[in-house]
């Protein structure tokens, strides 16, 4: 059995990370691969309770580093139940975020600190990497009107955070692919869905084309 | 303003910390100390919420290294909100279980690593240690007995596991004494109640004289 492969989607709020995970994921089995389809915080029944506690508080709310503890955890159950197991067992698995977004929130806009979130994830997760790690971007200013657009209140108690956090985690991104360009590719995210979906499909081709 | 003590109890299961706790603390407050008595996981409402998570999991339970992750994030939690700000208040803290917990159980027995325990120590609560751990030791077999008389199913998912981990557990206690003697109070619990409360308030005497 050939070990699968790992796609993340990455990027800030309203940037359609949630309807590209899909659209990939119907391509890939489409063409006949097995795929996951997964998202953090969550993924497990255990992941999506630090889900809940996450984006709806009790008390007062999460300090920085209880935030980032807590996606740590998350994530180390959902690693270790789905995304291994689902690679091990030839399968791809697409996930909508994963260890770039605590780099980005908690250790860059919350002052965590990149090192820390991942001195974390080498605990949590053995520190695994995605295979490709596709950062969706979209200007600030469409992706305010997107998310204006979406029915009801849909903020959470991180995604309502003000606009310099956001910045900051636009900026933090940005700073990643600088760093590690080889982990990344980068999607322009400010088209209609169809189009984004053919520009990820052309990220990912180099994934298909590697030997089974 | 002078800063409070801060003292924690640890042990095993059914070893009487609960009840030693609330002794210590009436005791203390009738010498006209401001106390506060709280737990761990929990003495928040966002750790007791993480408590729930871990006594109860969702799905199949949390691995070793999720669970330590979610007690560190439940313990930075407690310490930003309850134990540094009632310490910095003059108040003491008489707290049921804290860091050696951790280090006993996840550390331990669970197989985690001290140093890791440690290391997400000092990422979630700065690495604080309480003035004073009363270690509340009673042999094995008084400690079923006592388990035994409860009222119904107490056991949770960590309590409940196999007679090897607690056992592991001790020993990691034992160690951690040879190791700091400094830190320690090793309180012998195989007596009544209020016996071992005497035994208490005698191994905390040198923080009451203490010049205030």
């Amino acid at each position: 059995m050939n070990r699968g492969k790992f796609i993340a989607l990455e990027g800030g709020e309203g940037t359609g990370k949630s309807t590209q995970s899909r659209l990939l994921a119907a391509a890939l089995q489409e063409g006949g691969i097995d795929v996951v389809v997964t998202r953090e915080p969550g993924g497990t029944p255990g992941a999506e309770a630090i889900r809940s506690l996450l984006l709806d508080p009790p008390g007062d709310g999460w300090g920085p580093r209880a935030e980032a503890l807590l996606f740590a955890a998350a994530r180390s159950d959902h690693v270790e139940k789905t995304i291994l197991p689902s690679l091990d067992a030839g399968k791809w698995v697409v996930c909508d975020r994963f260890l770039d977004s605590s780099r980005a929130y908690q250790g860059g806009a919350g002052g965590v600190g990149d090192e820390v979130v991942l001195a974390l994830h080498t605990i949590g997760s053995k520190g695994l990497r995605p295979d490709l790690t596709l950062l969706v971007q979209v200007p600030p200013a469409r992706v305010a009107a997107r998310l204006a657009e979406r029915d009801g209140d849909t903020s959470d108690a991180i995604g309502g955070r003000d606009a310099s956090y956001h910045a900051d985690v636009a900026a933090s991104f940005s700073l990643f692919v600088e760093q590690e360009p080889g982990q990344f590719a980068v999607i322009d995210g400010d088209a209609a869905p169809e189009e984004v979906h053919k520009r990820i499909m052309a990220a990912i081709a180099p994934l298909l084309d590697t030997p089974a």
